[in-house]
Order: structure tokens, then C-alpha cells, then sequence
């Protein structure tokens, strides 16, 4: 725990590793590329999950549940989704172990289990879901179907990283059904939407909306839909997609529906998701060289109290002190832990809960009882004050709304002195060698120049933005005409 | 959904996977064995986990999340529970799918991307927890851990019945570590308390605590604690169980920590889970012949508003009042639903919520409007009345209390009614025969004499109960002396 972490500025990506072990969110498993979500990760994620799911059903969608595995038959029926992730597939091949005859004590798979037909372990859930609404379909009287499910799913990749960029990971699924083209558009820009206000304003991390290029598409779609935020060291993160799907899954499983004309038409889908990445995103966007900071909504322990006593007598007397803050910051839905643990020391305290981002940390001691104080100290500033106990609870209420604005305001001031116009392929790559952050150019709108920039530069393009500007110019490679300015970035 | 159900006394088990599709709950999926749960289902289920989890965060644990796949070498560590799960086991061996080089549009296995280990998809998650949990523990400082995890299992079971058993399933598994033996029995005995407590006053089914004999016990555990329900066809359900699991694992894993003393011990373990089983549970203990009863603590809609007009003025005057009880019935926490659908007929409405096993009712006309009163219909004993608007909600939020208790109290007759104490093998053989339910008999204790009768009779011991007195006596099936008697029956 007392052991420092690397500053940001010496390895930022070592600085990341640390603190998501360090802070106890999760660690490295026995089995390759796939994580622990240790306890206090994981409440941060339940409070995320709460709220996604409170927005989701605000939004008309239900809950469901569908199977972890995938026949390979039904996985590889829409060709680009198969194509894009047929690579990455964990596939189960056999269903039982027994004694292995060369190795006493050990299993091996039973050669006679093999399986008719392998399963693909779910690496997103369209095959199995659309194979499903078939029979759920047959009349517009039938749709709209608004699903969403929380799950885990796998993708074999070959670099993981916490978070990031895991072979297992958790998340949610929206599947929808429609009966018109315009409606499953307005539904996934709707999800889009959510998504983008649960970032902000739920996680303080600003995001621009965007749609994707071709290229950058997810695998099946006819457009995605994205919210793309920045890290601290100038890398672009992927926080939401929400993809317009077509009619293309509901022609690869049959999913036809008989119109208010009565006629037959192929049903129109969208699907989109969120995962344990936005725990990284979180981590990158807000937390400092002494370990996580947190915004408020997220906080498992939004305050935490920590009596400073040398005697008995003094710990009995902060302690009643203590005990009527706790019931009056609970009273007002705040949530607070008093730290009395007799095994370490104050400066102990105050490391491990910097370490792990409590929003603000209240310290007591027997002088402060005399004065009628207590001292105050915010993790996003590392600020303290010393404030009167008379009025500290609406001190403490408003500190919880200050210190989210804050923390998005932070996050906004340094994205926005991020994007950078450039209007040359040669500003292009100094900007990028000599500076971080969003690129903000003129494009083609060729998967040829895209390519080539990428494969030159290392950048992608993170996405069109929504509120696009209409601008002539010239494609920043390629000089060709273009009518507004896309974003590129380097990205996780 | 007009169809009518098959009878229970036509076909129990027909009518049992007649109800769980047609009330909308779950249906099979197109792989083998695994189910999909629908929203309405899901819906249930997800008011089942919000009440266990607040109880598991109540006692002190918390939720976090471990690796969908178990390493070979790590699931065949701890020898009994290897073997207790090995025949059932989906096994990952390969990585990545490729083109089929024969079949064009088709994908195939890539034998390349091999893995170089065997991952088992967890059935069970102790193997990679407690592997997990050796690099947690150094001290009696880091005990207890209390932690509880909200997953998908596959257990790759050759007879599967939806909600019943299925190849993969979703529950909670709760993995404890002690420094102390007592310790670690306290807490397995105090979570098969909490499923007690759940199952008993939120599903409205009463349970017997007991104990599992050695054969029934789970593979590698030293005692399992559990509950036993019993079903309206007179067959015994286990509903959840707890695992008190000695030192099993911390010596499979090498899990030590160093006590008080300063000296090495093996950590002492307990495991314990509920599934969606309990949908099973729940269904087989209320429903009746015209579909799903449910408790209103676990209804998605405690109460449904189904207007009855003839005329657009008639429903505008019915939706003004309506809005009015609905408003009402949400500020007591009371979830309505307004039924104004105008693509059904009131008499299917009816059938629906009877089908879906809405608590209570409303339905109110135009006449109704007239005399200022609605009709209250309850579906746990399918009667009728009629009552003023003047005092309706008072009215319904008693009913919401009484018929969640009358529902457990009369399976709670059922329950009582249904077990029979008996002396003698013959009358043993002949309970079974011509009555359903437990029977109470003297057992010996041994695992021959258990074997045997569950040979002869298919009826097992479900659990040794932990209420259970003292009666000396003969045992059923060999005459060798007891000194109390275990509850047999047929079971799920």
C-alpha cells in the first residue's frame, strides 16, 4: 500500500497498471488475458451498472437473458459479423473430462465427448439473439422489442490489459427490433444519447458523439454510432457504441414481419453496448501520480471519517462526535465509512484512501473537538481546510456537487486544449510527434487515405462528429475536396 | 395465449413446461440444453437478486467477479470436487475459427490456434477463487473474506428442463475465507439462514434446514447445509445450499495464513449458491391450472388496471380515474399497470394476467364509474369482489400483505400435510406409491442402506433436518438402531 506509484509523466501506461492493482479494482488471473474484478473495482462498477440500467428501462427497454454460446452454425450466418470476429473466438469442442489413462491424478477431454457441432463462446450476442426473435416476430403488432442483457463475453485477444483490453469482460448488450428503417435509427441515436449523458454527467468524463468510418465500423453494421473520449496522455478512448444494424441480421435468420399493409418485410435492428472499459476510462480521465480519483456518483465510500486520538478517552469522544456526522451525511443519501481501524496509523489511512480516490476524507483529533472543527480534504485538489462542525454537513452536501462539476470541468478544459486543426499532412505529423490529443483535419472520405494515414501515423479516425461543421476544404493526405473536419487521434 | 394449459393432474410436468413458455418465463434456445430467459422472467429474477444481494451486502460481503474459465490444471486440484464435475464439463481447446478450406461461406476450427491448456468453463468457481485467494490472504489481518459473485455456470447435464436444469445457468456464489473452523461453520450456517429467510418470506415457500448426508453432500465439501421445499406434485426441490468446505481447498491451493501466534494454517473455506432454480421453485409452488400465481413481493406488476368501455368518452372518464388509483398505489410502492391496450378484448386481458400470474385485478366500467366502485379480482384464489373507490388503496396495499401470506400458509399446509412418518420398509414402499411428499423415517446412517433404498425406491435423503429430535428407533430398511429420523422423498 505505502509504496508509491510511478508518476504519469516516467510511464504513464506502468502508472496505470499499478494503480488498477494498487487500488484494488483488479488484477491479473491464472488464466490469459482475462481479470479478477476485486471487490472494490467492482462496486464502482454496480454503482455504474445501476445507473445504465435505472436509464435503459427510463427508455422503454426490459431485461434478458440469452445464451453464452453460440453455434457455430448460427455464428457464422451474417458474413461480415463472422469475418470481423471469427478471429477471437473461444470454441468449445468437447463436453466432459476424465481420468487421463498416461497420468494418474490428472483429467484430460474424453475423446468420445466431442460435440456435434462447436460452440463459439458469445463474443457479442446478434447470431444467437436474431436466431431467437424469429420466433418472436411475426406482425408489426410484434415490435418494437427493446432487450437489453447484462453479460460476460470473450474475445481471444493477443495484448490484454486491466480493463482495457481483457479476453473476458463484462458488459451490456441492447438488441432492438423494429419495424421501419427511421425508427431503429432514432433508437440507437436515442442510446447514443444515454450513453453520452451517463459519461458526463454520471462519470464526469466529456465525450464528443460521432459516427464511424466504414472501416472503423463494427462488424455488421450499416453505421455506428460512437462517444470518443480522451485520456490523459492524449490517447483517444472508445466509451459506447450504438450501431444501426439494417435489415442485414434480420436477412441472415429469416426475421420477417407482416407490415400494417400486411405485406412481409425483413425487421430492422440496432444493437449497443457499454463494458468494464469505461473502468479504465474512468481511472485514465480523473486519477493523479497519488492513485484514483473518483466523482461522487461513482464513490463506493464517498467520504470517509478518520479519528486522530491518543488515548481511549479521545477515540470515545470523536467517536460520539463521529457517530451523529455518519447518521446525518447518511440522511442525506451521502455515503461514509468511519475509518477506525486500530491496526494502522492516520498517515496510513490518509495514503490508502488517496490511493483509492475517496472523493473527501474527514480527519477529527482532540483539538478539533475543543474548536468545534475537523478538517477537510478533497482528493481532486488535495486541498484541506479546516471548517466549523456546525454546518458541515451542507459544507459536505455541496462539496459532492462541486467536486463532480469540477472534475468534469477539468476533463473539458484539458480535451478542448487537445484538438488541434491542422491543415497539412506535414502539421499532421508534428502535431502528433510534438503534441497529444485529438487531430482535428480535412478527409477525403476514402478507406484508402484513412488507411494510409493510419499505417504512416499510427492514427485512426476516432470518428465524424455529430455537430460536424460545414467547411471546405482539402483532405489533409490526399488534397482532394472534402466538406468538414473529422477527428483523428491516436487510440487505445 | 388463449390456448388453455394442460391440467396438472392430465400432465404435471407438461403442464409445468406449458406454463413457463406460454406466461412468457423462458423457452429453449438453439443450443442444447441452455435456455433463453425472457424479459418477464428476467423480470422476476432480477427482483429475486436485488433482495438476496441486499441481504448478502447485510451480512457483511461483497460482490465481485472472477474468470469464466478454469485452467485444467487448477480444476483437477482439489481431487473430489474434479471428479464431482468432470463428466460434465464444456471444454475450451481452441482459440480462433478460419474459412473452411472445403465448405465456402462456412467456418471451421483453426487446428492451428490450439490452446496450449485446456480452459474448463466454469461449473463451479471454487478452483479459480481459491487460487485466486492465495495471493489475498498472508495474515489472520486479511481474513474474513466475504465475498460474493453473480455469474453464469455450465454444467454440461444430459436431461435438462428449463429453469429446472439446465447446461448453463445463472446464480450466485458466495466464497468465504476463515481463520477459524467455528468461524467458517457460523457463516455457512448463517447464509443457509438467509436462503431460508429469502425463500420463506419473499417467495412465499417454506423450507426445511438440513443437512445432506455424505453422499448427497457437494464435491469437496464437509458438510452442506440446505433447503428443502417441496413442490405441489409431491416432489422434494433442493433450493439452495451451503457449503461449509474445511480446509479442502486452501490445501488444494495452498492457501496459508499466519495466525495470532504468528504460526501457519490453512485458511478454512465455505461456498454457498442460489440459482435460477428458484424460478422453478417458485412456479411449481403456487401456480395453479390457469397459469403462473406469484407473490406479489416478487410480481413484476402487483397489480394490473384493465378498463372496461364501450365508448371514447367512456374510457377518457375511466383513464381520468384510473390515473388517479395509479398515481396512489406507486406513492405506497405499489407497481400498477394500466392496461389500455386497444388491440384486446377485456376477457383476454384477463386471461393474459391470470396466465402471467398478475396478484390482483382492477377492472373497472363504466357502471363502475356510476357507483363509484371497481372490481377487485385476486388470482391467488381466483375470486371476486366488488368495493368502493372510496378507501381502495388502503384495500389493496392490505391485500399485497394478505395474499403473499396466504399463499405461504397454504403451501405451508401442503407442506405439512404432505409428510408421513413411517416404520417399516413395506409402509415406506407403499407411502410412496399412493402419496407424494417426505416421509420421515430412521436411517442408520450409512451410505449402503441409503444407496440401497434410493435403488429400490428412487426416493433420496433429503436432508438430515437440523430441527431434527431425538426418537430412538429402528432404521426403515435394516433395523440397525437411530436416533432420529431423515426426510425421504422423490425429488427435482
Amino acid at each position: 500500500m505505502s509504496k508509491k506509484l510511478t508518476s504519469r509523466a516516467e510511464d504513464y501506461s506502468k502508472w496505470y497498471n499499478e494503480l488498477v492493482v494498487k487500488a484494488d479494482l483488479a488484477e491479473n488471473s491464472a488464466v490469459r488475458g482475462c481479470m479478477v474484478i476485486k471487490p472494490y473495482g467492482y462496486a464502482i462498477w454496480e454503482k455504474m451498472q445501476a445507473e445504465l440500467d435505472k436509464k435503459f428501462k427510463e427508455t422503454g427497454h426490459q431485461n434478458a437473458y440469452f445464451p453464452l454460446f453460440v453455434p457455430k452454425s448460427l455464428f457464422e450466418a451474417e458474413e461480415k459479423n463472422a469475418e470481423g470476429f471469427a478471429k477471437e473466438c473461444a470454441v468449445v469442442t468437447h463436453y466432459r473430462l476424465q481420468n487421463d489413462p498416461d497420468k494418474p491424478g490428472k483429467l484430460r477431454v474424453d475423446p468420445n465427448a466431442k460435440l456435434e457441432e462447436e460452440l463459439v463462446v458469445r463474443p457479442t450476442s446478434e447470431a444467437i439473439i436474431w436466431n431467437t426473435y424469429r420466433n418472436w416476430i411475426q406482425s408489426y403488432r410484434d415490435l418494437p422489442i427493446l432487450v437489453n442483457q447484462w453479460a460476460n463475453v470473450v474475445r481471444w485477444e493477443m495484448r490484454t490489459r486491466l480493463f482495457l483490453r481483457t479476453a473476458e469482460f463484462l458488459w451490456q448488450e441492447g438488441h432492438t427490433a423494429h419495424a421501419t428503417k427511421a425508427e431503429a435509427i432514432v433508437e440507437a441515436e436515442q442510446m447514443n444519447n444515454v450513453y453520452a449523458n451517463f459519461v458526463e454527467n454520471f462519470m464526469a468524463i466529456p465525450v464528443i458523439q460521432g459516427l464511424k468510418t466504414e472501416s472503423e465500423r463494427f462488424a455488421g453494421a450499416e453505421e455506428t454510432y460512437c462517444i470518443e473520449a480522451l485520456m490523459q496522455d492524449g490517447k483517444a478512448l472508445q466509451a459506447g457504441t450504438s450501431h444501426f444494424l439494417g435489415q442485414n441480421f434480420a436477412k441472415a435468420f429469416d426475421v420477417k414481419f407482416a407490415n400494417k399493409e400486411g405485406k412481409q418485410d425483413y425487421v430492422w435492428a440496432t444493437s449497443w453496448g457499454v463494458s468494464t472499459r469505461l473502468m479504465g476510462a474512468l481511472i485514465m480521465t480523473h486519477s493523479d501520480d497519488n492513485g484514483l480519483v473518483l466523482p461522487p456518483n461513482l464513490a463506493p465510500n464517498q467520504v470517509v471519517i478518520v479519528p486522530i486520538y491518543k488515548s481511549e478517552e479521545q477515540l470515545a469522544a470523536i467517536t460520539e462526535v463521529v457517530n451523529g456526522i455518519v447518521n446525518d451525511l447518511r440522511a442525506k443519501s451521502i455515503s461514509v465509512k468511519f475509518d477506525n481501524r486500530d491496526t494502522l496509523r492516520p498517515g496510513a489511512k490518509f495514503a490508502q484512501h488517496e490511493l483509492q480516490g475517496v472523493p473527501l476524507r474527514i480527519a477529527i483529533g482532540a483539538r478539533d473537538l475543543e474548536n468545534g472543527t475537523v478538517e477537510l480534504a478533497r482528493r481532486d485538489t488535495l486541498t484541506k481546510e479546516v471548517v466549523p462542525l456546525d454546518g458541515l454537513i451542507d459544507k459536505v452536501e455541496g462539496l459532492m456537487t462541486e467536486i463532480q462539476e469540477s472534475l468534469f470541468n477539468k476533463a473539458l478544459d484539458f480535451r478542448n486544449t487537445h484538438i488541434t486543426k491542422v491543415d497539412t499532412f506535414e502539421e499532421f505529423k508534428t502535431v502528433l510527434e510534438t503534441k497529444t490529443g485529438f487531430i482535428s483535419a480535412h478527409w477525403d472520405g476514402t478507406a484508402e487515405t484513412e488507411d494510409k494515414i493510419k499505417e504512416l501515423t499510427k492514427a485512426t479516425i476516432r470518428c465524424v462528429p455529430l455537430n460536424q461543421e460545414e467547411e471546405n476544404g482539402l483532405c489533409v493526405y490526399s488534397g482532394a475536396p472534402s466538406k468538414g473536419r473529422v477527428l483523428f487521434a491516436k487510440a487505445y
